[in-house]
């Protein structure tokens, strides 16, 4: 397995681990709780595929996913006490981390090769990190967590597009690039979860 | 009239009617009745064909039906107390089973021939099925019953679409599977309603 | 700048400014504040499209709107409360009125461009003028208000897109058409915001 496709993976199952979370601490079935956790690893790029027209979406060409997901659904309902017990809330953090760089810096690269407009696509890069968990806030009937809870998250996924999409135009190489712009982005956010830093109202 | 167009407006009429029920009881105006009806009719169709990219959507090419929808709303508000009465649950269940049924299989069915993977085309047999029903609850500002309440329900649909699947790989002909699997659905969910089954949690 | 640039801005505008003050009300941040008031300004217009398949998305090829709104969050944000004190309430209904019968004419004239079937095409009309509130509520966990307060909002929108259609089928001119139903709107709107109207439930 090469190291991307196993840091794809790891980001996926982060994503899909917090929707099991959350669909547990509303009480959820069986079907709840993997819909929501396909939503939270899915729903993202999903968006962002819908808004640009672009298919087959990602799931859809690869439904090993949907079908990992589906089998640790089974398995995560009756376990999720003890998964949560076992996997640190050091781990989850870093996994959500290096998820929220690859996932941002994916939906800009690919909204860029779209054609889109500077700005739209570091907008695209954003709904592709962050959608995924404000679909399943909406799903579970919360307000978006991301949209009040005053931690930069979402600036994290906006700062790294733009320096993905700046070292584009200094025609800096596309792979250097991506790894930089998405190591970037999962740096800044833990830094700023480090040291607890929070945006101003 | 034929049979299958019969079913097909009933289908449509009972998604309309749990729609004009739930608008009611969150106490909405004529607008959001016939747009919570609408919604419960026809999400779960509009959701799989944004999915997959296929257009023009059912209710655009027959908008009789919208239409039909429309003029209930109107007629429906005021009389939504006697309908209750008059209707009893046992038929609202008994056609919800049956509109279950045959929108779950005419999802998997329209994936199959998109060329969906077979766990994804099972998939979009479900999301047809009973996306519906979550967008109203989305709407209403609910979380969606049908991942809370552990009844069979989704599991119905994902069994018969698995059922539909397995009989057209075994190249049984196109209109047995479908109408076999569609009756298994709608079996299969008044029998768990008669039994009052649950899911464990 | 053409009068139609301005009063698009002007709709925008409203559009985005309901949203800031609703976000507020909810005490998102900053992230929250411009996605809310994004989803308000151009939710209805984006569904619309998705609907019809059609692309690229109106605020994709005018990336100047997207980033308006962004200075004007990041700008808002610590004003809000000035600045609902400067802008009247009857000016932002009047804002508002001009935005719907606009955004609305709008919506339905696409519609018909797309072979739309009548009804579908005022449904459509309707979805485009009134979507983005009832997007900007639900993100905001509301039940949408405009399914609710009994006031004819969504009913101006609706009858305008039917003069709207019928001066078509008359063959009137498009642009004369266009002008006189919007305009019918925004009258509408104002006066059943003068005399209070409320519909029945």
């Amino acid at each position: 397995m090469t190291l991307i496709k196993f840091i794809e993976i790891m980001a996926i199952l982060v994503g899909a681990f917090s929707g099991f979370i959350e669909a547990r601490r509303k009480r959820m079935d069986l079907v709840g709780v993997f819909t929501v956790a396909f939503i939270t690893a899915f729903g993202g790029g999903t968006l962002r595929d819908i808004l640009l027209d672009r298919r087959p979406l990602f799931w859809v060409t690869h439904q090993e996913y949907a079908i990992l997901i589906f089998v640790l659904a089974l398995v995560a309902s009756p376990l999720i006490r003890t998964l949560r017990q076992m996997v640190s809330e050091r781990l989850i953090v870093i996994a959500d981390a290096i998820g929220l760089g690859l996932f941002s810096i994916a939906g800009v690269a690919s909204a860029l090769d779209a054609g889109m407009p500077l700005f739209i696509a570091s907008m695209m890069g954003v709904i592709t990190g962050i959608f995924g968990g404000v679909l399943r806030d909406i799903v579970c009937n919360e307000v978006p967590m991301v949209f009040r809870d005053g931690k930069p998250y979402a600036i994290c996924a906006f700062l790294g597009s733009w320096m993905f999409l700046i070292m584009r135009k200094l025609e800096m190489p596309h792979d250097f690039a991506l790894w930089s712009s998405a190591t970037f982005i999962s740096a800044l956010r833990l830094l700023s979860w480090k040291f607890d830093m929070r945006l101003g109202r």
